[in-house]
């Protein structure tokens, strides 16, 4: 049997301890709700970590045996730790960042752009189309899904083309949004999934952590590669060439 | 007549006056060739920047009346002015980093990626292969051309998947190379042009030279654009929403 | 001055002369005010053609004197003729499908997939998202634009993967759908752009038209080129080779 | 333990029949060393097929039950099949076009492109470069591989821009080449692969088959889906609508 892959479900995790709103729906967190489905499912050890922990929640043993990393959270993470975390995705691991890390120093960091978009707190309907069924991240999700009660992300979203783009969100006050996009950069993968908002017991929904439990699996690595510049001999002849 | 495009050429400008060999080929640095051939050309005004200036060569005033960014460099400039550089290639300026730039803060920047490769310095032939000869970019080319003494660049490059591919290398030691590369970003345009060395007199090639003519003009800034995430009232009516 | 774009609007033609609903809002049919609108503009020069015509409106003078060719209908046209055009498009002429030209046989020639799509026909509102406002094609539109009275087009949309994805439209309904595609095919470009439907006058709205003014500028070829296999002689050499 | 992957091996088997070279080095023909590979290893299991059989070798319930198509041929298959691969293509079935492939029917119709090339038969060497060592198809190939006596493909290759780009060729005469390119079309995943020819013992080389064995089951279907376009009724209130 192949080894579990080994997801840290990273968490700002403030305003679950901060505001009662949130707190009555996330007592532990959101990311206990989506460890404990993803630590449910056949072939995926999940763990959690937080921002107020040492190091921020990713001493270097835990990145280091991070095969996915889930990142929920906004601007707080110290630059050197950004910087571990970038290296590491292009090393292999792979990254779903989650809702508000749309705007996260990582997320930005690995795609170069400012990933900036429209909002809207309003606690509205969302409808997810599938635009991709044969894609491995909605299987099982069906043509779409709806929340009943979301925060409205809207476009322009900017970010580079995706590889893919799985789902497009319609939402009840009149905007839409690429929510499901994937993009591969040098060894690691990432899917960017926009559900989730502290104030709505989105991770609550099991077709979204279903999309995340296919993420995980889809973002798994192929392969751990460093990268270097090494100077490398002719592998023709070059006449007159010394090393 | 439309105004003209404001080029910046930013050199390191370190080897062609520290080294005999450089210095001959190079008296005045190849930004200097460059930018000559750029201000023959009809509807484009470059001006030339190197690190040793005052601001590493791009106070604000510079950097700000920028249209294109045209950059020869290794590793040493601030990181203040890389971040600087980078808003203002998702703002909309263009940005051609040549040879070198590979491994450059600000190509590293926007791209997310490592952009590591092979490399050899044996004065071997190379032979560029136009992919794509209707895009802008390849006018006037033809179906290869060739550089008959250059540094070699080799395969993985790591980037990520260019929008479009331009040019291939063949080179005589054996490696092929991804030498013209376009990639959009927020409002802005990059074109990774691999051909140039200070060792070898590349940038006195006049097909080398009308290909970053061309790349200036495919890079030129289309719009404007600053990044925000505004608050958004809908556009449909929402029951209960009071702003 | 440089010649003006040849254009050739190609319409189906047969609800506007047998329905008195579209009768009435198109008299002359929908190609006649896409041409008119074309030929108010600086350097395009219209003309229409229509499937009850000689040759399904498109004899080889016209197709051969055509730069880009707006084509709306659904399936009549002859194999030999969607050949015909399918090769022009290669070799550079640029192909604007509109509405449901997405099940046309050019248009499914030229990508390769089916183009399906979920329809309805409920005189709802469409909201169309600009994606990408500095596309060539987006110029002078805003942040969104909408029609009062659509038919309805969602997703899954059968097509390849864009190149650019320049508008998302959000319907009343509760659908989105990926209405404005860029690709690129040999020498020639296709944008697709969904608006338009016979029984709503689509076509009289101007921003519309105006996108499709902008698609025709993108379009107009860069480059006329034909493709063929030709065996080559070496470049270096070959010992041994004799042709 | 899952169902192997189902694998027709089809072949135009002429030139092995004609040909004393060719016959020489497959007495059996190409299509029999690759199944064989194939049969080999773990969870496939390949059948083959060839145009002299009834139905051109591909019967609807050979055609039916094949879950990964592997083509070498160049134009004699009739329309009617051409246009039934295709649309299984579309359905989820996997398509891996070898060498002369590039010319066929059923490659250009899936892509809709001419998929011209430059050729040379000169025995000369190739060394295909490795650009994805992540991606599941370059899985145990390292690096580069070499093939010291090959036919000549040479750029521009006349393809849309693949989804992703795996292997560039170099050639001893000077030319270069997109030697392995993966898209996905609707439900299937196509990848063409440049090595093989009927003169030269390409389908001997264990790289070779290899690879194919990656992409069979990179290629292997991971839905089964039909394409309608049905009419679809709201899932929000519309005022008026009756069906």
């Amino acid at each position: 049997m192949a080894d579990p892959i080994r997801v840290t479900v990273w968490n700002e995790f403030i305003h679950e301890r901060t505001d009662d709103r949130v707190k009555a729906i996330y007592p532990d967190g959101m990311h206990k709700l989506i460890a404990d489905y993803l630590n449910a499912q056949e072939g995926i050890a999940a763990r959690m970590a937080s921002l107020e922990q040492p190091e921020q929640g990713l001493p270097d043993e835990i990145l280091d045996s991070t095969d996915v990393l889930i990142w929920w959270g906004h601007e707080e993470v110290r630059d050197d730790l950004v910087a571990k975390v970038h290296k590491r995705v292009l090393q292999g691991m792979g990254l779903i960042p989650l809702h508000s890390a749309h705007y996260s120093k990582i997320f930005r960091r690995v795609l170069g752009t400012e990933c900036s978009l429209k909002w809207r707190e309003a606690g509205e309907k969302e409808r997810l189309w599938n635009l991709e069924p044969s894609h491995p991240i909605t299987q099982g999700i069906g043509e779409y899904f709806e929340l009943p009660c979301a925060e409205m992300y809207g476009e322009p979203f900017d970010i580079p083309t995706p590889d893919k783009l799985l789902f497009i969100s319609w939402f009840q006050g009149g905007e839409v949004f690429r929510s499901g996009c994937c993009w591969e950069r040098s060894n690691g993968r990432i899917f960017y999934f926009r559900p989730g908002h502290e104030t709505y017991p989105i991770y609550h929904d099991d077709t979204v952590k279903r999309v995340i439990a296919n993420a995980v699996r889809w973002a798994a690595p192929r392969r751990w590669g460093t990268h270097a510049c090494p100077k490398s001999p002719p592998l023709e002849e070059l006449p007159g060439y010394d090393g």
